[in-house]
């Protein structure tokens, strides 16, 4: 066992009660003057660091916010963490990260984060069980779900509007001529997978255009085995959407591989908007998910809820934008 | 306040104290077994849940690991956390992930890390202060430098053997033929570039082959604003090494900008070997960084000190290896 300083030692020197010690490290306790010097004075003899343990139990609170991220290396969560890391650092919290290697967050992560009494929780490409929300509920920690939107209407949620979005791409590559068309999808249980599909196909149901479908998994891996797939059906479409920049580059990447001039031969359009996406080696034509201002939604609900328990839930979602590039 | 359920509603219900509460919760406690089970019987009428504050005030430790990391957006580091993240998860360890934007460790991060009371810290790119790093060894929270050597010697560092790794690179492009030669450096002050050119350059001097160095910082963006440096001046290399491999995708990038074929009129190597390396897009020769290994290393020394602490430092080198592919 570490011989790290306690509160007992310092009361010890000090010569007061444990109880003083506490009181003057805890915001909005009284203690004397002359007890409060005491204190202070025998805590920087000793070294004594007061500890979030100890504060936490007293308040009840924590300074800490469970991130949980399965997808960490498609980058566009990469960026997704260093922004949440960076902010909330800014006021003050620490982020306890939950990696799970499942779509649905297990058991032991939700323990994990009622353990450590985490002040909020952000899910990003997860989803969880009816029951294990009202846990988070039951004890009044507030949740987002970031980049998903849970059916239940339980939760608040943050998502860009990938339906008009699939949308708008859908127009856009009709306007461009495209007539049989090719749609490459995400998991096919995400919310983001299963709205840029339903907009996507909506605007060509519609216009009473054919369209192939695909379903793929959110990867660079499964982007390229799904268009290898399709090149091998010798139909090649007069354009792609794959709902991720991720899985487009594997896409493209097969493509070339078969020769496939783009944008001459067929098209491709992505989502997400991630930096890679305006690399030269893929200038992909792509629908941008507005980063900062999901950050800045989910963060201001948390802090606010963090600060008032209210319960109040809703599905926010911010505005993207066509980014028109060398793919189509 | 959060009205969470707490010992003392417990201790009430029960009839008991709330010291005999803790005692029930925790290990090595001695507790009657009639106390355990109307404590028991009241927790779990109440939804008690005993907290880890509660245990690490009085077991004096944590099941944290607090992982310090700057360069989240270079896939080498996404996949470092990923792994690192499933690891300790196994071994009953949360993460604390600590995001610094700065290449030295600021002190809100140090005190972040010490007020949680850390079982263990990883360090990944990011360097630490001499009086920084004291803070650890005086609290016996062991500490690893991952991918880092730091020059003092005072902590266990993990890398893979990057001046072995440089000079083989430098034989391999010899071996090709290559005369005037281009090295682009990561962060100048960082081991892993400072190895990386040491190997590499020591080579050539031994050979008497000429070569220009040119300081870049690990990033895409970097490795491409170089690149573009490097042929505005009109004398084109027979080959790069990039000090990573996001940086000689950047590389790459530039020069297929500028229809500079390559193998043919320059060679690109890369340092690294992540995943995107193999991609049809790039096909990068490489080193490849034995990251599993080198977390192997990294986590059981952690588990070792964290189960007694011993204050043992080493640099230990794991073997990467040469990864020929199509830029060369």
């Amino acid at each position: 066992m570490r011989e790290t300083v306690t509160a007992k030692d310092v009361a010890k020197l000090a010569g007061v009660s444990q109880s003083s010690v506490s009181r003057v490290y805890f915001e909005g306790a009284t203690v004397s003057e002359k007890t409060k010097k005491r204190v202070l004075d025998a805590a920087e003899e000793l070294g004594y660091r007061p500890n979030v343990y100890a504060r936490s139990l007293i308040t009840n609170q924590s300074n800490i916010i469970g991130l949980v991220m399965k997808g960490v290396q498609n980058p566009f969560y990469a960026q997704v963490l260093k922004r949440f890391s960076s902010i909330f650092k800014q006021h003050g919290y620490s982020i306890l990260f939950v990696y799970t290697n499942n779509d649905e967050i297990q058991q032991e992560d939700v323990e994990t984060l009622l353990n450590y009494n985490v002040a909020g929780v952000v899910v990003t490409d997860a989803t969880m069980l009816f029951s294990v929300g009202e846990e988070f509920k039951k004890n009044h920690i507030p949740l987002v779900f970031f980049n998903r939107k849970p059916n239940t209407g339980s939760f608040y949620s943050v998502c860009c509007n990938n339906i008009d979005g699939s949308r708008s791409i859908a127009h856009y590559l009709l306007s461009k001529g495209a007539s049989e068309l090719v749609l490459i999808t995400g998991n096919v249980h995400t919310s983001t997978s299963i709205e840029r599909e339903k907009g996507f196909c909506e605007v060509l149901d519609q216009q009473k255009v054919s369209y192939r479908k695909y379903n793929s998994d959110y990867t660079y891996e499964g982007g390229y085995q799904t268009a290898m797939t399709v090149l091998e059906e010798k139909r090649l479409p007069s354009a792609f959407f794959v709902a991720n920049d991720i899985m487009a580059f594997g896409v493209i990447d097969a493509l070339r591989k078969n020769d496939v001039r783009i944008p001459e031969d067929t098209k491709v359009v992505g989502f997400d908007n991630i930096a890679m996406a305006s690399w030269p080696a893929y200038e992909l034509t792509t629908w941008e998910q507005p980063i900062e201002e999901m950050i800045e939604e989910t963060v201001n609900y948390l802090l606010e809820e963090i600060a008032s328990y209210t319960g109040f839930v809703q599905d926010i979602e911010v505005d993207g934008k066509f980014m028109e590039r060398k793919t189509t």
